[in-house]
Formats: structure tokens, sequence, C-alpha cells
């Protein structure tokens, strides 16, 4: 992972660095918007310019049936086993660009360059890549690691701002489960990180990528330590499919699904009340989270029928203290759904 | 790899010993043909009977489409990440059961009961999982090793003497390039093979499985070892294209590459006339290989856009005298042609 501000303006030697060679045919997968504002910049450092191939944005585009679409545009373009291809755009051409580069001809090498700051903080990182199926986001996919990501802090500058707090959630969720020193740092710079001063960003991406980097090493497939960065997710995925993912980004449910997560944490007494009420505002910091209209008993319905639940067993990450986190897999429904009022009093109040 | 008569009928227990412990979600891809065959068979094993995903028989249900088609139902089914898929057919049903194991949830373990000869040695051993484009075979998939692979000689009594004739082709390609004292086996027990004597076809099919197994193991992805594993396939796969999979079962198209390419090293002396025409006798043993009406030099052009090649690179693989070959890649296209134009000769004169 390489972060710093300008890195699209010269990806070609750094691309050639981690692959060895330039292939004779290298692909880029980008949105039409994203390769309005940067294709040029991208373009120029290439001595042939990339085949562009366009996945239209929105989730309800992260589709089996494009891949098929997008892996046919590249044979006819005379890809092979040797071609190149680079994710240039957010989370969605990321995790689509990843799994076509998994199964293309079995399997092709590509990098990485994510141009939203979640894409930057959080989907780029860690190798997982996928599709959606009516029946829930992100179901058929697979582990394909990039040779390398290049997150340029530069394009970050274009980013709507409910986006770039959006994805600070995800952040902010890196510092509570294994880096007090990220929270404290969030906590003392919020103008400057939300100003896009330069250096504040860098360090805030750095640090996020550095936890979930670690995190990944240590256990790709998810069977332990990866379960934490579900943290807040639970929660959250339930309430972006209780909301057919229309009302809130990603990063938005993640933060309220954070402060049901606390709430529980709390109960638990995994964590002093005192410690919960510091991170919630620090999630308030960093918002406003949009409010909910919903019930508890539903997202609590929506959440037992999430993909990480294993033969039946739900899990469920808590954070102890500051700075560290565990998976529980004995939540009862009952404590979820107190934990799923309370956050719904509090997007009822803050917004009311 | 497991090779015996009989193994359908305790496969329940089996597959426990691999998997650790039989999952809640037990998936069986499969034929209705072939269910109709053997489904009560394998059925009587489990305690609870595993839910039956069907896919219907033939080259062109390899679609992406039915993936996902097939995901959709195993979600309905409650599928999860800790299911296990077993794919209960031939090679088709074993691709696409691979790859749907491969992308469902990221990836879940599956199991192979091969049930043609020819999947028996050949696609259910190396991990290779796939569909097609209709560009291409096998343009789409991944690299996914089933825990373990379960061929039941038994089955094979049903099986039609064309596929059987056709599978033997791998086996032969087996001996060609790796493994003399199955050249020999073969050669001197032709009745007994093709009588379905149970000793006979077990040793082919382990002597088989061992070289193909032996040579993955070195060298999965296909970076240089297993390349020899494509012995007589350039021009088979020109022969299937060019022919559009419809004249010719897989087998038989191997069967014609592998006697232009005995001829290709007849003259580059990378083996004498005696020892190719000693190969070239024993696939003609095998045969009758079915009569062919076509020309060279399409040929050699449906071979030069073969997925196998890499960066323009054409890659040939040249049997070394007798259970020993290389790759290389110089092959010219008139090297190419006339190896094509002598086995189109024998294609003709021995069935005109």
């Amino acid at each position: 992972m390489v972060v710093g501000s300008g890195l699209l303006s010269s990806l070609a030697p750094r691309v050639e660095r981690v692959a060895g060679r330039l292939p004779r045919r290298i692909f880029v997968l980008t949105s039409p918007e994203i390769w309005a504002l940067w294709g040029e910049t991208l373009s120029g450092s290439f001595a042939q310019p990339p085949i562009v191939l366009f996945l239209p944005a929105g989730e309800r585009h992260k589709t089996l049936a494009n891949v098929e679409k997008l892996a046919r545009q590249m044979v006819s373009a005379g890809g092979d086993r040797g071609s190149l291809l680079m994710a240039l755009g957010g989370g969605i051409v990321g995790d689509v660009g990843g799994f076509l580069a998994a199964v293309f001809m079995r399997g092709i090498p590509y990098v990485q360059a994510p141009t939203t700051f979640l894409a930057q903080v959080d989907s780029s990182v860690g190798g997982k890549t996928g599709v959606n199926l009516p029946e829930g986001k992100n179901l058929l996919g697979s582990f394909h690691h990039p040779l390398a990501v290049f997150a340029d802090t530069g394009v970050l500058g274009t980013l709507p701002e409910r986006e770039l707090r959006a994805g600070l959630m995800e952040s902010i969720k890196a510092g509570i489960i294994r880096d007090r020193t990220l929270v404290r740092f969030m906590e003392e710079h919020v103008d400057e990180v939300l100003g896009r001063d330069a250096k504040a960003l860098e360090k805030v991406i750095a640090a996020s990528v550095r936890m979930k980097a670690d995190v990944v090493n240590r256990d790709e497939r998810e069977s332990g330590l990866r379960m934490i960065l579900n943290f807040g997710h639970t929660l959250g995925h339930a309430i972006e499919q209780v909301t057919r993912y229309q009302a809130l980004l990603h990063g938005e449910a993640v933060g309220w699904g954070m402060v049901a997560a606390l709430h529980l944490a709390r109960r638990r007494g995994t964590m002093t009340s005192r410690q919960a009420e510091r991170l919630e505002s620090l999630i308030h910091l960093y918002g406003p989270l949009p409010p909910l209209k919903l019930r508890a008993a539903k997202l609590v319905a929506a959440a037992s029928a999430d993909k990480k639940n294993v033969g039946g067993v739900r899990r469920f990450v808590l954070p102890v203290g500051i700075g560290d986190a565990g998976v529980v897999e004995d939540v009862t429904a009952a404590e979820m759904e107190a934990a799923a009022a309370y956050m719904l009093s509090r997007a009822t109040e803050r917004h009311a």
C-alpha cells in the first residue's frame, strides 16, 4: 500500500515496479465519472494508454452479469493470462475489478487505485472481492490480493463531504478495535481531518490501513481475528438491508452499528460507561449520521440472516476498552434488540 | 484421491473424515440423468439427505448465468460459509461445481465424485474450475482444490463405450509424457481395459491420477511444468473449436492432437520414428477416433488464438522419447501446419 498525494500521475513506473514488467495489455476498470476526472492524469504516464472498461456507478451494477460482460470485452481486446487489470474508483469498482481479475483466465494480477476515502482505508485492503446476488451483498466472490494499492490522497479533494465523513467511520472503527493512538488523533484533529489537510488525511489513512492489513495478514480467511473488522457491521448491515441500501452510505450504517455495539459492550461490562460515551461522542463528531425510523425487532431479524453467521451461530464483535476487541457467540436476541433500541433512540433524538 | 469400487455407497463417512465433521447443509450438484442412476446409492449413507442442485447435461450449460442460478438456490436453501458441496457427475458438473464452491460466499469446501472415466483421470484432479464464455471454453474460473476426490470405478459400468475410449486418451497422454510403465501396461492389456476389468481400470486410473497430481503439486499455476499436461491439447482444442465442440468428445480431439504432436516430435528429432509409430499405434488401439474433414490452415489459426498463449508466445508440448516431455516456444506456423496436415491425412485414410 502506497499512500500519498499525486500517485496517479506516476502510476506506470509504480505498476512496473510491482509487476516486474508492464504487460502488453493493461486494462483499467473505472466509472465514466471517475474517468472524466482522472483518466488523463492516469494515462499520462503510460507509453501505451490502457484499455478502458466502464462499470456504471451504483451498487446495482455489482453483478455477475457485468463481470461476464467485462470479461468478454477483455477477450475481444486481446486480453490473456499475462494481462494486468487496474481498478480506478470506489469500493464497487474495486470489488468488481478484483473479482474480474480473480476469475479472468483463472486469475490475472491487478492493482487498486481507490478514489474514495472509504475505498482507500477499507475495501481496497484485504483481498476481498465480489459481487451481489438479489439475496444479499457480496454473496459471490473470492480472495484475490492486488499486487499493490495506490491511495492517492490528491483525488479526495473532489470527494463529496458526506462521503468523506462516512468513510471516516471505518477509521474510527480501526481506532476503537485496535489503535487507541488513532482514536486520540481523531479526537484532537477533527478540523484538520474534515478540512482535508493532506498530512492529517495521510496519517488517518495510513493508520487505518496498517490496522486492517495487520489483522488480515494474520487471518486472511476470517476464521478468527479478522472477524473483529466487523465491529459495528452486524447491525450496520442489518440497517443497510432493511433500508435496501438506499437511505445510508455504508460508513453511516456502520456508524450507527457501532453506537449499538458500544451500548452492548457497556451493558456487558467490557468497557466503562465513560469509555462508551467518549467513543460515541467521537462518532458524532464525525457525523452527522442520518436519522433512522426503523423497528428494532426488524433489525435483529435481518442481522440473524447475515452471511457471517456460520452453521446458525451468531457472532458479534464486542470492543474491550479502547483499542481492543473480541468476538462472542452468546449474544441473545434480547441483548441485540436492546442495543438496537438504544441506537434507534439516538438516531431519532439527534435529528428530530 | 480415492479410487475403488463402491465408494458412492459409503460417501458420508468418507466425506466426514476429510471435512472434520459433516456440516448442517450439504449440497450435491449433479445432472438429472446421473442422479436417476446414482442418487439413491449416494444418499443412502447420509443421515440427512443432501440438498440436490441440478445442472442439465451439455457444454452449453457451463455458464456464469447457471453459477448464479445455483448460488441463489443455495442461499434460499440456507447455505452459508460452513456448507459443503459435492459434485457428482462428469467434467462439466465438476468444473461448474468447483467454481460454484470457489465463489460461493468467497469459497466453501467441496468434494468431487466423478462419474466418467475422463473426469476420474483428468478433470477432477488439479483444482481447475471454470465456466465458458461465448468467446471460448474455461475463460472464467479459479483454482480451488477439492477436499477429496472419490473415483468410484463401479459407476463406469454404465458409461457408453465411446466415452470410455475417449477418456482413455488422457491416460495415454499421461503415459507418453511421464510414465512409460503405463504405456506398456496399456499396450499389453487392451482387452482387459476396454472390457472394464475392475483391476485393470483401477490400475490405469490410479497411474493417470498419480501422474497428474504429481505435476500439479509441483506447479499449480501452470507457470512451467504443468504445461506438459497440455500435450495434444494445442491442436486438440483447435479441432474442438473449429468443429464447435459438436463432432468430437474432448478425449477424441486430444487423441488427434497427440497424433499431430508426435509427428512434430519425430520431425524435430525429440523421438525416433519407431517411437512415434509405436505411440501412434497405441492411440489407434484405443480408438477408433472419428474422421475429420478440416483444413490444416484453419486449425493452425484457431490454435494461435488459444488462451494458453501468454503475451503472444505460442507454447507447444513436445514429447521426448517415451515417458518424458518438454515445452518449446519456437514452433513455427509452418511446422504446426505440417503436423496438422499429417494428422488430417491419417484422420481421412483410416475412415474413408
